[in-house]
């Protein structure tokens, strides 16, 4: 087998970035910090919008685009959001070049400069509540279910291609609500839609929670997070949902008449999921073979070789390939079929494995006799020997083994890897030599979680919402505690 | 009928503004030049985009994501591409705000100046070649067929919704080839796809031409366009694709090793359509009443409306709705059944006329007596009694024939408004009074072209492919000429 790759057990870090660059999923632009998505990456992203546009829809949202640019002004607006956001970004000063007249080029035209600054949206809830000012005024105009497929910006220092990106994708939800009650519900709906979308299409076992005072979203009241654990042992959040309270129909003046009459401040959400879940995919599950991906998102999910010396065994493949073809694209999955004549099969065999193809079908003259193929796994690399006949059935149900296997081997990994920790001592040694989750008491206050961060450079994920009742100490400050949250390192 | 618009005979312009607004497709944004696109206008965009993917892909396509900034120095590589796109455009010149400590507010903090100015992509010719030079080195890695959705930025100074903003959404095919004869092919493939979606799905009728010198895109050797006709009387492109040659490989050095070994530049073509589309699909086919959508791109094809006076009829009639909104649901036809009660039945009438809902089905107590319903067409405002039995039928042949009436309409206006002018007395008064396509002889030259358009404001749309030889004179300045153009003022 060709070595594509660093070992993951060696350098984790440059084993995920060689994977990304020789899977063909992304690379580094020459835009500091913005990647370029390549097609086979992109088609992944396309499989996620899909389905969690689908998900959105029956949920009863629609979509909508408001601008990129944000007036700086807005930014102050909302205490908190201001210090989220408004720091590091990219901002738009000038609308116009001029040729360089000393020589060639082009410069800044200085009679060109805009009287405010605009900004390239980190994320929108400003520029859209500015409008919403203006789509409500009665109990009647409310619910406001309303998603958004964009770019942001975010002018991070250190980048990794899909995990932290200058640029990023995302879909953004931003709703408004006549009650508290009603957006809270909400935000717990698309936590769920999140965690649904997480366990049953990436494989991804996650832990829903609360974000302590310290992880919120700038602007929020609470922030809940599905968190989700790397094969390195440390966790990476995959989607957060706000409840915002009024905080951005107060800084917008966003009133609505209710039903008894009574003028109110209109109750919000917003709730996100990125490009960055790429990453947590490609981290979660892949190999020193190459990715491994679960059959619901891979963009290819079966490859057909064909094995032969001649044109005429080709010929002969061919047919049988085609016909195994269609018999698939019925039941709605797809196929490729390559029979390029430029590289040998066992190089294709390692490309597609790197490619975390699920299902690879190889068909040679023996199989043509006997009318069999062989069939082998990406998950596991077994290899069977399948009779032609019924084969779109068996390629069915192992395809729903595959994305099964994958998440029960994740959920497996996160059981070995979740620890309790009372001692100090003991929750330092695990960061240091274990990794992984670690429930842990907390007194409930940002000083102790600083401190705990400053000393091991764990964070708390969340407080999970299914954490019990537990009395305890902090593992830090020794003082009393109601319940264990989760501590780990982080993406 | 509720008047919700400006008479579309007295101020056009005024009409289309008014339906934009009034029928909730978008609205300016406090952003200069930016607008929201509202649910029903993104959904709109929604349809719009499945059907071009859908045939992007069958021509061999995938998408891909490249970034939003390019660097200010990338736009001077080629020679006329900077003329016409490195002008009014947005740019990004510093990446950090900071608290002004004179005050409240945020300023741009002067340290985190950049050191190359970014621009907010106003097309990604540039950035995405400078991405194919390190993709392409032999003929087997080519052809590259790639497209992306994105959103492009162009400093427009005068804007109008949908019809020319700052901001807008498109797509990008940028394509790579071996050989200039596959480009040109692809050229002519993809604006094949346009006029076909343009026909088959807008119901707009196009001519499929090259532009002239002057209209072409800034970097291109050739420029395939379709040009519609609106009810004013003038123009609109609706699509572009170019034919780039070698412009772009050469600017940034992208060459390959063909299959005798021999290194060549690459060949090139781009082509694009945007969300000014749907200010051509407003503008095409709507009416006093309000929009006229196509039903295939109609996000809402058939509304039923109740007619009630008790909760007692409501309950009968509801049933029957749903019944019929199952039965057309599973021939893929979008319905809605507005039963809300802060309505009367004749606003709602009115609302989804104004919508361009393609097709009304009303359903009143005598309706229940008869088992029948009240359908109505939008496009031709025309009533009927038809039995409840077989209705999903009747209705999926009515939005068929809807589909070919609103593009037979179109083609009849189009028809009526195409004149051919020999004298300069008659070209001009055709302009002044009657607006339309003009099919006229040119001398070739970019002089006459822009002579003609400054004493007429009319440009040459294009040089119809299907234009036949015909020895004639220049209408301007009388010189020879072999074949007519199309000459028309334009949006």
């Amino acid at each position: 087998m060709a070595k594509f790759l660093t070992n993951r057990e060696e350098n984790y870090a440059q084993w995920y970035n060689d994977l990304v660059i020789k899977a063909d999923l992304a690379e580094n632009s020459v835009v500091r910090g913005c990647m370029v998505i390549k097609p086979y990456g992109y088609a992944i992203w396309e499989k996620i919008q899909a389905e969690l546009d689908r998900k959105f829809k029956a949920t009863g949202h629609v979509n909508a685009y408001f601008p990129i640019f944000i007036p700086k002004s807005f930014f102050s607006k909302e205490a908190k959001h201001v210090e989220g956001f408004a720091k590091e970004c990219a901002i738009v000063t000038h609308y116009r070049l001029m040729k360089d007249e000393s020589g060639n080029g082009l410069i800044v035209d200085p009679s060109a400069k805009l009287e405010e600054e605009l900004i390239v949206r980190p994320t929108s809830e400003t520029i859209i509540w500015n409008s919403y000012k203006n789509w409500i005024q009665s109990y009647r105009d409310l619910p406001i279910l309303i998603n958004q497929w964009a770019n942001v910006v975010r002018w991070e220092m250190r980048t990794r291609l899909f995990l932290r990106t200058t640029e990023f994708l995302w879909q953004e939800g931003h709703t408004a609500h006549a009650t508290r009650e009603e957006a809270v519900e909400e935000t717990e709906r698309m936590l769920g839609v999140y965690s649904d979308f997480a366990e049953n299409f990436m494989a991804l076992p996650v832990i829903k929670g609360y974000k302590s005072e310290n992880e919120r979203f700038a602007g929020a009241i609470d922030t809940y997070t599905i968190e989700a654990l790397m094969q390195d042992g440390k966790a990476l959040q995959a989607g957060t949902s706000h409840f915002l309270g009024q905080n951005f129909a107060k800084a917008f003046d966003v009133q609505f008449t209710d039903k008894t009459g009574k003028l109110d401040y209109v109750w919000a959400t917003s709730w996100g999921l990125s490009t960055r879940v790429i990453g947590a995919l490609i981290m979660a599950h892949s190999d020193n073979n190459g990715l491994v991906l679960p059959p619901r998102l891979a963009p290819i999910q079966v490859v057909i070789i064909p094995i032969y010396k001649n044109s005429e065994q080709l010929e002969t493949i061919s047919a049988a390939a085609r016909k195994i073809m269609s018999a698939l694209e019925v039941r709605g999955i797809s196929v490729k079929y390559d029979d390029r004549d430029n590289n040998k099969p066992g190089w294709k065999f390692a490309n597609y494995e790197l490619k975390g193809v699920p299902v690879r079908i190889a068909i040679g003259p023996r199989d043509i006799e006997n009318s069999t193929v062989e069939v082998a796994r990406r998950d596991t690399l077994e290899k069977e020997i399948i009779p032609m006949n019924g084969i779109e059935a068996h390629i069915a149900g192992l395809l729903d083994d595959i994305q099964k296997n994958i998440y029960f081997k994740a959920s497996e990994f996160r059981k070995t890897n979740t620890f309790y920790a009372d001692k100090w001592d003991d929750f330092v040694n695990l960061l240091d030599n274990q990794g992984g989750f670690i429930m842990a008491h907390w007194d409930g206050t940002s000083e102790t979680e600083e401190k705990i961060k400053e000393e091991t450079k764990a964070t708390i994920r969340c407080i999970p919402f299914d954490s019990p009742d537990e009395d305890g100490k902090c593992i830090y400050s020794g003082k009393p505690s109601k319940r264990r949250v989760l501590f780990a390192r982080s993406y």
